[in-house]
């Protein structure tokens, strides 16, 4: 069924996102990797925005084959991710990208965030796997033009940064561009994950019957910041990318609960 | 609107899960919870199993009172505790817990997982979270009676002890119980995460137009397991809880990369 005429050589690339196989996101993304190997985009047929690491398993999915290299399926970011690399690529792939999202995702966004499952998909598959989002709203406010080419630009140093370098264990990316031209663009800094703190954001609003109903959204969200944080760091000009582990243990804190719960009884 | 009436110096504990606010597990928990302090479900109106930590932004949310402390949303695990303590509880609660889950929770289940993504929220807005699954399938191979009642009275022991004693920054409880009765179960150990080796159960299925389609689900995953880890814990009679921080950063890798990409120009 798969046709797909392997270059010798050349590395295989499955692209993937949550904002819809007609975002303009994807199709700089796919242009992108195409100059670093053979790319195949496999995306969900619209947007799945905010689903998280949602896995569909409570119906069969469908695939539409778009282009010579692009398919659409029903499903989620890692819906994507799952069927593209063990059903439509001609094998598995040595690189997954996700993106370009239509807006940042840092800090505890990574939690909600589709563009970042996908790659948590591939890092699960243990295929290196690479997420990125253009902040929209720096610094040109969310309005003007979009940079997808300079988001496209910084994913395909990365993704040849990383197929030639591999990737520490069980360990994403997690890379934010700042919406400019790629000459404002300062470089790039490795971060860590800043912190969203609670913001509080639900507005009340009526039914047609007169229901009480509430919907999410909306608020300005605080977050704990630093110097060397992802959010900082896109702020101030920089590509931030974030190596993401996959092991959420927090070891120190084994220790901390044994002594107190033994000291409990 | 809210009319709960709070008891004095008792604890407030919210209540969630992802199989529905009809199922066994939700009120196993609810009830152990009663025994603890002031316990108010706010679950969703049906199964949201793999859900992750999807959030409902496309659409406001129906909210129903079922009983006095009961409340249905139509929306996912994450979406009943953001509407639940941020607009139906009378305070913030001092305490959320998640489950009884319908089936373990073990190692990069987490990332998929409903019932861990509502003590994620919860981790999110500062408030000690803990998530509870049974592990259905060890030791009864999944058939004969469901023990929530032995993780209902280890839920109660876990959520004392941690209203108690707090819990580390940013860090939530993942814990899984045999289904076993309790007399069985040996005791309580704190664990690391275990990690699903890639799968790749996906089945091919027809559609009634004759057009192939892809079904994800089955297989049989396999484990890196260890002495230390949830998944070797639970199998071994114990309950299992494992800290989880969400910080995902691994620290490592950053000196890693940027010694790598520096020299790579």
């Amino acid at each position: 069924m798969i046709q797909l005429v392997m270059a010798e050589g050349k590395k295989l690339i499955l692209v993937t996102n949550d904002d819809g196989v007609h975002s303009p996101g994807l199709k700089a993304l796919l242009e992108s990797m195409e100059e670093v190997g053979e790319a195949v985009a496999v995306a969900p047929d619209r947007e799945r925005s905010a689903v998280s690491h949602a896995l569909t398993l409570h119906r069969p999915l469908r695939v539409e084959r778009l282009k010579e290299n692009v398919y659409s399926v029903n499903g989620t970011p890692t819906d994507c991710v799952a069927i593209g690399a063990q059903k439509l690529l001609p094998r598995k792939p040595d690189l997954i990208v996700s993106g370009i999202n239509r807006g940042a995702n840092l800090g505890d966004d990574v939690t909600y965030s589709g563009t970042v499952s996908a790659a948590i998909e591939g890092t699960i598959m243990g295929i290196s796997s690479l997420a990125f989002s253009l902040m929209l709203d720096f610094p040109s406010g969310g309005s003007g033009p979009r940079h997808y080419e300079t988001a496209g630009k910084y994913a395909g140093l990365l993704a040849s940064f990383v197929l030639k370098n591999g990737l520490p264990y069980d360990t994403l990316l997690n890379v934010n561009v700042p919406n400019s031209p790629q000459k404002d663009v300062k470089g790039v800094r490795f971060t860590r994950q800043s912190k969203r703190i609670y913001d509080g954001s639900i507005q009340e609003t009526m039914s047609p019957w007169g229901e009480l109903c509430y919907w999410i959204g909306g608020g300005t969200p605080i977050w704990e910041r630093g110097p060397d944080t992802d959010m900082d760091t896109v702020m101030g000009g920089y590509v931030s990318v974030t190596p993401i582990h996959l092991d959420f243990t927090n070891s120190a804190a084994i220790e901390w609960l044994e002594n107190r719960w033994n000291g409990a009884g």
